[in-house]
């Protein structure tokens, strides 16, 4: 017997998530709520609509309710569908703090409802792709984890361009970059440091850097932004997505939402050049200069076959008992930690220590 | 008259200080001293040859003392030269840490001379031709600079692998990169925050990423690696040199040591996509995906036609007192604090509160 699903949330995602599941098997979506009417309209025939997501919450044919609302409706409506007794997937961000989500859990557990979060980027290609790099081990020593996301858009769309609906791009795409870092590198987090900007909106975040030092020795990156402009006619047609990770054995990057991956490594280290150099316009250099024909030695990475219906194909499988949820609570609520000391550190211009 | 200058220290860069000062008009060189005599079978005829640096300061003949020795002989000479009455231009980094500096100072002050360091990329035209675009304030608001510079060889060359004569690559090239981004940038820095690595090398640095943040809303990174590597066959043939600086009127980039620059604006900014949305391999996003033709107005920019020797040029006028020297010795004694301060930083991890 399918799930039966009711959506919370109707704008883009709802219609986003709507046309998966409806070709999804082991899913049913029988209920819809939007509290703008309108939007509406194109619910399809046999799919039962609410304009009042505490009617929805009550139908006694919803198993599992999907909250697609703004980011800052999440807390009140888990609230009433674990009152209800649904099970919840909420979509990211799961709440606008670490605290916040500790309210959520208390709610959750005292009514025992499953609960997880559509953290589906876990299944991106291009992550997917460096994962398999990071997780195999041939680069060594991993020293630097590198991602970049880039755009030319500038502006924020629809309601995310308002923070007290928990707009911004560090609530809207920070909350993936962060959580695809997180799941990948094992081991604690020493400190964080993070410049955080609105440099074009008015009032959420267009651009952020984040640094995340591990324990482990590792240092992540991520950088985000909306206005990083490149010549559309030169080799990458635009900064896109790009991940980067350099390890004492080698490099390796991808490029792409539909990636291209590549790892590097040397024929030779240097042992020592002595007085060679190269003339470069900028004067003599003997550490950089270009490469020696073959000293380069390049393979091509297969690209991941992952995409996004795996998201739910492992929340059927949960859901039946059969495996765990992918996204587990404590993870989100580390992300949302993670995400709190960026602010604090982009407020402060310091470092924040974390766990 | 021409200034006489003695060059102590006759290894890769005192043969590149010879060669380029033999042609130079206002300059003789009159004297060359190491302390390897072996090193000194090329010096040409006309030249003195010296073995201890000592006789060398002392000889009449000589105007200034240039210090090209490895970096741990540098207060020595400083110190020697200053007090046989010698004016001084010592290579960088004019000192291992600031309290070194300060010794320095110390003795240039009680004996009168002159004194500068051998800054010469501050004239590399990939720098002056990023500096254009900062200084004419076309970009608008700038929130980051980011400077990189990329090798393939992994190790460090001659004593530059020795830690006790300051070898590493913060001390060879990050002096140059972070004075590079003070002298641009105006304004006091907050904080600095970095990740130094023995990537390669077992007991120098040869990976470092350096974020300042300024006062006045710029970030500037820094980062460098010998072993960063990419496949040669594309376009930007290696990783090399890139600046990259973002404001919120456009952005800039410059590539290469042989610079080739770009200024990019938008046509229009987004107002509000709604629906609109690009499917990606990795799921439809609003936010990101390829610009539509025309929207990315692209602009060359014209690199800088600077060079090395216009830093003797600026040497020989300030020396006979028509204009400042270029390199200023309290602009030296920031570039090391910084430095100490990113030394600070990646051994604890946290930010280092500056200035």
């Amino acid at each position: 017997m399918s799930i039966r699903f009711g959506i919370i949330g109707f704008g883009f995602m709802g219609h986003e998530h709507l046309s998966m599941l409806q070709e999804f098997d082991g899913i049913d979506v029988v209920a819809i709520c939007d509290n703008a009417p309108g939007l509406l309209d194109d619910v399809p025939d046999g799919i039962k609509k609410y304009v009042d997501a505490n009617d929805l919450v009550k139908d006694p044919d919803v198993d599992v309710v999907l909250i697609v609302a703004n980011n800052n409706q999440h807390l009140k409506l888990v609230k009433a569908a674990a009152e209800a007794k649904k099970d919840i997937i909420c979509e990211k961000p799961l709440a606008l703090s670490a605290a916040e989500l500790e309210e959520m859990e208390k709610v959750v557990k005292e009514n025992g409802v499953k609960f997880t979060v559509h953290q589906q980027r876990r299944f991106d290609p291009d992550f997917r792709t460096i994962k398999q790099v990071f997780d195999d081990g041939s680069l060594g020593d991993i020293y630097t984890v590198q991602t970049k996301l880039y755009g030319f858009n500038g502006n924020m769309h629809d309601w995310h361009v308002y923070p007290e609906q928990g707009g911004g791009m560090l609530y809207d795409w920070g909350v993936h970059l962060i959580d695809q870092m997180l799941w990948m590198i094992p081991g604690k987090i020493t400190s964080v440091f993070a410049d955080v900007r609105n440099v074009i909106n008015e009032k959420v975040d267009d651009y952020f850097k984040i640094l995340l030092r591990f324990e482990s020795g590792i240092t992540a990156e991520i950088e985000l932004g909306t206005y990083f402009l490149k010549d559309p006619n030169s080799e990458n047609k635009w900064f896109e997505r790009h991940w980067f990770m350099g390890g004492n054995k080698g490099t390796a990057y991808v490029d792409g939402f539909d990636p291209i991956g590549k790892k590097c490594t040397t024929s030779q280290l240097l042992t020592n050049v002595g007085g060679q150099r190269t003339m470069t316009a900028a004067g003599p250099t003997r550490s950089f200069g270009p490469p020696p024909e073959g000293r380069i030695v390049v393979e091509p990475i297969e690209a991941a076959k992952t995409n996004h219906r795996m998201y739910f194909e492992n929340y059927v499988k949960a859901y039946r008992g059969e495996e765990e949820f992918l996204v587990q609570i404590p993870q989100v609520k580390r992300v949302l930690a993670v995400m709190d000391a960026a602010r604090e550190s982009a407020r402060t211009m310091k470092s924040v220590d974390f766990e």
